[in-house]
């Protein structure tokens, strides 16, 4: 077999997620054999990005400039703050709603257990802001999961002696979702969350 | 949603085979939040192999030096040859076999809808050696496909002139295979290769 570099680059391709040595080697020898153009992009693309991409300081997403292009657009209504846990929600809510106002991501859920309290989720960073700028309405968008429903609350709690209006995302019964399917958590919330039509 | 180099990542990573939109976008957020290390290691070793990974001179296989690993150790018999599609196929052979002697790798099959003829595969460097090298045995390991047997073939009757022992593969049903799930032309071929116990 040839030398260090081909089990080296077979080695490294692993740190992506979902793939093991098998989908390493597979992707290996095919960037030898017919994309070594592709790889030089990537590598480089890679480069850039990992040295240069942090933190906006408005909103915490991942931007390579100091604020991100969301929180930096006029159109955008800085009163109305949608709050989630990751840059991809960002990126679903941006490309399934025509929602006009920012957001601030946690980067993550608070978890006590794993050492990630108020603090680790910028929630100070979130305060601050509520005390030095103009909020009327927080939207918590965080995952339904267990974690993000614990965070909705502690964010609706440390909101509540303000004047600003607090909402959560529906829960319910997903579209195109067929009611026999629907686990009995999902069709609870339904119940509980529905609307004179 | 943050700038131009995040979605330029998630663009260069589609060039690797499996990896369309969805999967890119994971793997460009979990580098950018948990191991940009893994992601500068990744784009540091793959700009080596684009730029430093060529053929060994002698078995047509990826090395990043002139004469590959296994043509260059004194313990490998060249005078016998295995003659494989490609690279995986090599180490795919040194991981289950105890064989001692050299390859030559193809880098294909022969395929001429497709424009990839006998000089495409290397053939005409391997008839070189097999004028200005000893020689005396030939095993032929390309795939069972189609186009693995008809390259399998080609060699076959190149060679048949000479003073070389040739030897395909043996076909026929896979270990812990069951025989009612096995194709039709590999029992075929299993009961026609069927060997005296």
């Amino acid at each position: 077999m040839a030398g260090g570099l081909i089990e080296q680059l077979m080695e490294a391709l692993q740190c992506l997620p979902g793939v093991g040595p098998k989908s390493a080697q597979r992707m290996t020898y095919y960037l030898l054999e017919r994309d070594r153009q592709g790889a030089l992009q990537l590598a480089e693309v890679l480069h850039a990005a990992a040295t240069r991409i942090g933190h906006c300081q408005r909103c915490r997403t991942f931007t390579e400039a100091e604020i991100c292009d969301i929180c930096a657009r006029p159109g955008r209504d800085a009163t109305t703050l949608c709050i989630v846990e990751t840059p991809a929600d960002v990126q679903a809510i941006e490309q399934a709603t025509d929602y006009k106002g920012v957001y601030f991501v946690l980067m993550g859920h608070l978890s006590p257990l794993d050492g990630i309290g108020p603090a680790e989720i910028g929630l100070d960073q979130l305060s601050k802001r509520l005390e030095n700028q103009i909020v009327t309405e927080i939207i918590l968008a965080t995952s339904t999961t267990v974690e993000g429903e614990a965070t909705a609350h502690y964010i609706a709690d440390m909101v509540s002696g303000r004047d600003i209006k607090v909402s959560r995302i529906a829960h319910g019964v997903p579209m195109g979702g067929e009611l026999e399917f629907v686990n009995r958590s999902t069709l609870l919330h339904a119940f509980k969350g529905r609307r004179q039509v």
